[in-house]
């Protein structure tokens, strides 16, 4: 029996909260990149944090030929590498490593999962994990069927003596019949409370800061509506290309990728309603009302408020950079979005009228996640015959990445006898204001799986709206396929129609 | 015939608006501290900005036995130990003492004003001033009827030719019914429109963009109110004691050297509500109406409601300093006081229950002079089962002095896995915002006189409202001697009581 030491870092957690709940983790994929960028530095960190729990184990599957020991080699060889800490503390990974363990073989062989049965018995035994055991699937969407029926077929989906939880990344489905079907697939062999669909952008500290902001403070949420927003602006910009996942890309496109999911959650946080108490499903309650108040597009409206392109070759930071259709496993002729954006209205009392623009796209100028709300002006006749000639908007940003930050925007006097007015900020910084040790983005996650508090997990109804809400463009950009592909060049942002489609309303986007 | 040269600093002018309008500055007190120390070196800024008309003359008179050719000597010599700018510029100043005149003379005397008309007719001339005449009482109160009247008797207050203003400072009397007389003594010469009372406090950028960030921003307005705002506090610290002026503050005290006018100043400016527009008087019935809508003080409210205080020996920033009673020209059982608090109330549809708190005193810890808007906290129920247990109101500051700047404090998730909330700040600071030569305070009070914008000057109605406030706590503390005189020590927040009067809100002072 050996239980894991915490060691004077532990302290640290106390200040944060208790350990995570007795259990068992098994990888799915372990020997991928997933596990050894992120997982596996995520429970180090957890660890170092005292947040982990005492009882703990953590058994990698995968095809590749290892035992406990060359994959503990193997781990401990790259925490050195990937960890996001400075100071690698020896102590706790010398504890952590201990409770590892590997089962090598085939997904699809019924014999693995005997293996894994019989070690998570050893495993609950010597670790006191209680039967509690979390199926992480870090591996292609492909199998997660596969491995969900495998797992239901070897009865780890019993939850008689301690509980099973299987986590899933996201893709969840290609489109909204593929979601459903996935989700039939599963709920074959687990029950909806088993079944935890991961968006690693909920991680972040921004998106979770969103809704402390709005109802932590008394002063947003009376403005917080169609009074007095203007409109919101959400923008989740990359710098590279695809960088070798062209093959994954060919099928997904970043409406998929990136629109479908992080940036219809992003949105949800920002217009829900205020919940009755942070319980998860009054959250998740809330963010389904939101988009389910979203105006479906109609094909006509797919053509006039939603834009795709696709990079050619162009330079990014001084570099000459291959156009997306040169990348390798892409079609030369290929019809696939690396950019899109969409106005969205959300129909209810407190947004009827604010238009939502969303865009996200893929070798733009700069790597930037920030939300934009901006408010109605003042009435600018107070300003009539003073050399005030036009009053900015206030505007209100989120930073999410890579700098986590919020900044106001205000109009404040120029110094100086004459009455002229310049556009200032208020900002706040997260690096400054706290002493934080960066983190991988799957430490909340990871907790809150253990602890039982899907908050920041996706309901599969909250999947199935953002499918619909999707579904519209999919299929108008399938039977209409681009005719200006390339319509971009690398290191701009984005083709003409994004701007046009702000333009038109008498608007632009920040760039960040 | 005499024009000042516009140099290239000038042309930095051109950004902010036109010189103003011509005319001969009269200083009467011209071998004071104010002039040398202040006006001087406001008006060789204008000129350095380009807002200096070009047809201007500057005339000192005092008791002093100077002439023309010693007087810009003197004041070359004084301008460089003076000036607020760190690059003096030898061009601009040797056109502006070119512009400079001295009478000496008694101000009993009738003869000194014939000599002084007789001067401004040659200045008119030379320097095409066209008949505008400017006179500023740079002295000491006493004498303000009397140069009053003798401006009136030589006939200087006629405006056949140009416009002739009188530019009088604080304090505009002692009380009400002496503050209705000295404005009964200056009516019998002046109209109204003649009559310039500066109030140098609304000559801080602080002060002047509390209207443009109140009106010029969209988001501020809505939450102005009593619906969202808890309280409002008031703080005027100074660190110095009275600095050898004993027996002008013997006389005065804080209530009125800095309550009833600064203070309520600033009050009327947070309170008020929209202006139509910008123009004077709108701005100056805003205010007015505030002051209108304050309950007044009753016996019993003064007594509740307002604490008074008087500094003893202490220590303030490690030096032993004297207490008031000890300070040279002071009474050793003086009763005046050297810090006031007081509890007001606006009551209108806009400020109804929201208490506003002022306070002011010598010996204090630190400088600072700050606005704080509490705003109402926000429900805390949605924070239930978390393990947040309070949450902080937000708070708008505005720093007015030393350092100007605006501070939006608010609640954040404290990063990490558990949900633990902190306030933080988003600021400005004009200095970091605004490549800015710092000024004296009078430039643009100044400039205004100039041009005929009365905006930041107080009309007798204003004077007499904040005398009326005032009266009913200068009666019950004359009527009832302090008897706990001295009552904080230098270097401490005020007297005991003070505290006490938020602490009994369940409130408490921000110190700065």
């Amino acid at each position: 029996m050996a239980e894991m030491k915490l060691h004077s870092e532990a302290a640290v957690g106390a200040r944060y909260g208790r350990p995570a709940d007795p259990c068992a983790i098994v990888i799915f994929g372990a020997s991928g990149d997933l596990t050894k960028r992120l997982l596996v530095p995520a429970l180090y960190n957890l660890a170092c944090d005292g947040l982990l729990p005492r009882n703990f184990a953590l058994v990698g599957t995968a095809l590749s030929d290892m035992d406990h020991e060359s994959f503990r080699d193997q781990m401990s060889k790259d925490i050195r590498q990937f960890t996001t800490r400075d100071a690698f503390d020896e102590r706790v990974w010398d504890d952590l490593v201990r409770c590892l363990y590997y089962v090598p073989g085939n997904f699809e062989d019924p014999a693995t999962y005997r293996r894994l049965a019989q070690l998570l018995d050893e495993v609950d035994a010597k670790h006191q994990t209680r039967g509690n055991h979390l199926f992480y699937l870090a591996v292609p969407p492909v199998v997660f069927s596969l491995i969900s029926r495998q797992l239901g077929q070897a009865r780890l989906t019993d939850e008689e003596k301690g509980w099973s939880r299987l986590v899933v990344e996201k893709p969840f489905g290609h489109d909204f019949e593929s979601a459903v079907s996935l989700d039939g697939d599963l709920r074959q062999h687990w029950q909806e409370h088993q079944i935890w669909r991961i968006d690693h952008y909920l991680g972040k500290e921004t998106v979770q800061n969103l809704l402390t902001f709005r109802f932590g403070n008394g002063i947003f949420e009376p403005l917080w509506n169609r009074h007095h927003i203007d409109h919101v602006q959400l923008t989740a910009a990359e710098k590279i290309g695809v960088e070798g996942r062209g093959n994954y890309y060919e099928r997904a496109g970043i409406l998929r990728d990136m629109i479908q999911n992080h940036m219809l959650q992003m949105l949800s946080y920002i217009a829900m309603e205020a919940p009755t108490s942070f319980h998860a499903d009054d959250i998740r309650n809330g963010k389904i009302e939101v988009l389910k108040a979203i105006r479906p597009l109609t094909p006509e409206g797919v053509l006039t408020n939603t834009v795709r392109g696709q990079y050619s070759g162009g330079t990014v930071d001084g570099n000459v950079v291959l156009g997306y259709r040169e990348e390798p496993d892409v079609s030369q002729t290929s019809h696939t979005e690396t950019f899109a954006a969409a106005k969205l209205f959300v129909d209810n009392w407190r947004w009827a009228g604010v238009p939502f623009y969303l865009r996200s796209g893929k070798r733009l100028p700069k790597r930037s996640t920030e939300v934009t709300i901006q408010f109605k002006g003042a009435p600018e006749v107070l300003f009539r015959d003073t050399p005030v000639e036009r009053l900015e908007a206030n505007k209100l940003l989120f930073h999410i990445q890579p700098d986590e930050g919020i900044e106001l925007s205000f109009q404040a006097k120029v110094p100086g006898p004459i009455l002229h007015l310049q556009t200032v900020r208020m900002h706040f910084e997260y690096k400054a204001a706290f002493e934080t040790t960066r983190g991988t983005g799957y430490e909340r996650l990871l907790y809150d799986c253990m602890i039982k508090d899907p908050t920041l997990f996706s309901r599969a109804d909250l999947v199935e709206i953002a499918w619909k809400i999707a579904q519209p463009i999919l299929d108008v950009w399938s039977s209409l396929p681009p005719r200006d592909f390339p319509n971009y060049p690398a290191g701009t942002w984005g083709p003409r129609d994004a701007a046009l489609l702000m333009e038109r309303d008498g608007l632009e986007w920040r760039n960040p």
